[in-house]
């Protein structure tokens, strides 16, 4: 069975963009790019698309590769102090001579809609309300819609990023999954993978994960999203799977579309805890 | 073999003790108590003799279970404003009208030298320069006294609290091993610690961990203090599962004395920042 994030994620939008429509005052994003990137520039038009369509204001403040730190901290400030703005967040990668993790945390943590500042990911591990990053928040949701149970699971997540691994990790924990991280220097992946009953992963290397490495009647959330001459293909081999699995991710039309959701969640979210509300 | 933790606290004991014999202001330590417990009274004791033996000051602040959330925050301000105090902790437990982590979160960062704040728990995640949390970096020094090295290896944390499992679980995963949280909710504990490579157990359930839950030659870390009749036990059956592992912490004489030697170490950290030094 398809877990259609596509479908799911469109009606979490169906909700907001109601929900926004008796709002006076709009909410607002801002997403902040430095230097120039290709994928980039279509993720960015994927967001803004996605923020008008639910009736968020978008905007793209864009640096030079050349910039100042200081002038993109003193940009970022300027954001966190203006009420208008409800979520801030920098779009990845930016350029080496830059410190992302530097610069995330001088957004205010209410607007880092993208929940990578170290109070977020402090508050997630403590179990506290704040800011949730997207993807994982989207993965989340995906299985809270098709009422899959985590408790007592044995959940495997491939990839540690801050961005996916590591937050999904707090948020299975907190749903009482017994859960794992392996990742590059993992010895034997099959070995863990082949006894998940939910299998994440999150490496970007296509087709990683194969038949023989899934075990029957699991759930399959696949995160990757791999560009081969033009075409997407994740990090599991969804056709030789899908037969063996109970749930399965596609992609695209998976975690992906759930992301973006989660970004107008979490911008709405701020909105309604600020005073213009 | 047995992983001395007695041993190895005693010396990163007299490096620090040597290290602050130089220093024309020592160092000070406070500790906030909230209501009665009389275990806590020991943990203090213990805490004020082993500053003292380095030449840490140290004072413990006593507020009655009837006092008000504001006059101790006030007084952590006031803590935290002073620059003659470089570590502050709240004894755990507290009263069950107080929230801890509200608590501890007016505690300066910097000065959080039990690493509980949301931004030194987000740091560690992130892989940041923080405070890390006392226990979990002793098991960390002990590890790297005796040249364990994490690289690939299976690691089963059993217990998911805030001041053990969970960051330890980032400590070794930033060390590159594939690791495994395990706790209340787990179902079929032994098929993980079977399998365990190092097996951390920080749960307080005295001789949980049998002979039969144990690989042959692996490293089992024994973080469990189980007061029974006035006898002290881990959570780790040490006398049938000895003969079967590599490496073995004792109870007592292996996290605990790491432990307390961090809280020094971490203390002298932020006096080593701060202006005074």
């Amino acid at each position: 069975m398809i877990l259609d994030g596509k479908m799911v994620s469109s009606k979490i939008r169906e909700d907001i963009k109601n929900e926004i429509s008796s709002f006076s005052i709009k909410p607002k994003l801002v997403d902040i790019q430095i230097g120039h990137n290709e994928a980039s520039d279509i993720y960015i038009k994927n967001k803004e698309k996605a923020c008008l369509s639910v009736g968020i204001e978008f905007e793209c403040v864009r640096f030079e590769e050349s910039s100042n730190e200081e002038d993109i901290v003193r940009k970022i400030e300027e954001l966190n102090n203006d009420k208008r703005i409800n979520g801030i967040l920098i779009q990845s990668p930016i350029p080496d001579k830059f410190d992302f993790k530097d610069l995330v945390n001088h957004i205010d943590p209410e607007k880092d809609v993208d929940g990578l500042t170290n109070i977020n990911i402090g508050k997630l591990a403590n179990n506290i309300d704040g800011m949730v990053s997207c993807t994982p928040f989207g993965i989340m949701k995906l299985l809270e819609y098709y009422e899959i149970d985590l408790t007592g699971k044995n959940v495997v997540i491939v990839g540690r990023s801050n961005l996916v691994g590591k937050p999904l990790f707090n948020l299975m924990l907190n749903k009482n999954a017994t859960v794992t991280i392996c990742h590059s220097k993992t010895v034997d992946l099959k070995l863990y993978t082949k006894n998940a009953d939910i299998l994440v992963v999150a490496v970007g290397s296509k087709h990683l994960i194969k038949e023989d490495m899934v075990k029957e009647g699991s759930v399959v959330i696949d995160v990757g999203i791999n560009r081969v001459d033009g075409v997407l293909y994740g990090d599991v081999d969804f056709n030789s799977i899908y037969e063996h699995v109970s749930y399965i991710t596609p992609v695209p039309g998976g975690v992906g579309p759930m992301t973006v959701a989660m970004l107008l969640y979490n911008t709405v979210k701020n909105y309604k805890k600020s005073n213009i509300f």
